[in-house]
């Protein structure tokens, strides 16, 4: 991604600085929201709504109304360009407290950066793309499984272990050795014509893009091993800005694109934002 | 502790904003330490710089030779005052990279607080406190177990679970059930003589007053269920501000102040700084 930043917004000021005591820094005390932002709309914006809801709920957030939600956005809407791009919103617990200790009424910090869109190749989506395996394990804990919150050091550990562009991304396994994610996507596999995904009951992240493919397909959700991962007839992986990527090849084992990953690919496309 | 920050500073200027894109809001991708200032000299200095080194070293973070660790602290000591106060540091990987992936050649932020002294009343120490359970247990991630790092959100939840200012203290189980630590303290107690805090390499913060106290004391570590955590004959608390606290109840069970715990305050108390 082009991280060049075109402009970002603290509770609706145009700034790029936060105060240092703002319990995001402190604490990773919030959550976080990568948006694509196309003709000038934030895409399944009602699933990203959702989703931040989702963690307010469970990290004890003031839980923002859709109204108020579309009030804090609305300045960045206004400077979207007519060409794609991609919104990203940071929200916190904001200033206060001692320690640990919330205060007892936050005023949440909304921090909006407008950044452009990462033009990944064409021939990821249509020829694939090649995977490793990260050695950084995903931790348990059901407290924070599934949510898009601050604190994603283990991402940032499974990211740092390659740099080989020819590999454009990495599988993460939890500390029993089940495939849980991509460091920035989920991931499906196809077996006998039925689709699957992993639970992400105890560790990693719910995306957007995995939730509209459970919306429209029939999906089970299971736990894999890397060893029963070989057996699969397709696998790709997913994010909001990647889209679909099929994966032709994950640590040496080749796999087919298939009809059923290019079924998932069309009828996302055919989606109305 | 009074929350009043008397100055700060960001990469040596007085400043009390951060850089958005700075990757410890980003993803909690950082370190911190809350160090003691007495006389304007940092308490334990070593131990604070020889955490902050390993959490370098765990994290893939330049690791800050000790001079340069004096440079960058010298601008919050010039400023000390001669009262107690807390010096607040967070280091961070800095701007940059490309979403989850690190910057080839990290600029880490080093950001200073100087807080007040927190003035814990000295009943605490001399007469104890008073201890609940958490129901927010501590994930499992060997990764990052022991560090500081900035991924705090699980002692953020445990800590919201109570207001009560006659509990003084929560303890945190991990998910198997075993104590762990406090929110913001380590855990130690005493049965038949011998002294005992739990093992720290699935999660936990392996705190300087610990440290301090395994380099005085035969400390054995072991794990530890709330049911064989009723039969200890003595329990405390420690951290860097609090120092050593005994516990006299925990959750309704009554404990009394023993001689080991005494014997731990006096060695921590003669120990010079």
């Amino acid at each position: 991604m082009n991280n060049r930043t075109i402009r970002c917004w603290v509770d609706g000021q145009p700034t790029d600085h936060l105060d240092i005591r703002d319990r995001g820094l402190a604490y990773g005390d919030g959550l976080f929201e990568t948006m694509a932002l196309l003709g000038g709309r934030i895409a399944h914006e009602h699933h990203h709504y959702a989703r931040l809801v989702a963690g307010c709920h469970r990290l004890g957030l003031p839980v923002p109304k859709f109204a108020q939600w579309q009030e804090h956005l609305a300045v960045a809407l206004n400077h979207a360009p007519a060409e794609p791009a991609v919104l990203k919103l940071i929200l916190t617990r904001g200033r206060g407290g001692r320690g640990y200790r919330s205060p007892q009424n936050p005023k949440p910090s909304w921090i909006l950066q407008l950044l452009p869109w990462p033009d990944y190749p064409k021939s990821w989506a249509e020829q694939g793309i090649t995977l490793r395996y990260c050695n950084s394990r995903l931790g348990h804990n059901p407290l924070l499984a599934g949510i898009k919150h601050l604190n994603r050091l283990e991402q940032v550990l499974a990211r740092s272990e390659w740099d080989d562009t020819a590999i454009q991304e990495g599988l993460m396994l939890d500390l029993d050795g089940q495939v849980i994610c991509g460091t920035q996507s989920n991931v499906f596999w196809v077996r006998h014509g039925q689709l699957y995904t992993p639970k992400l009951d105890r560790c990693g992240i719910a995306g957007i893009t995995r939730a509209r493919i459970l919306e429209h397909f029939d999906v089970a959700i299971e736990t894999i091993s890397p060893a029963d991962l070989e057996q699969a007839d397709e696998l790709f992986v997913c994010n909001s800005l990647m889209g679909v990527l099929p994966v032709i090849n994950l640590a040496g084992q080749r796999y087919e694109i298939g009809p059923v990953t290019r079924a998932v690919q069309d009828a996302l496309q055919k989606e109305t934002v």
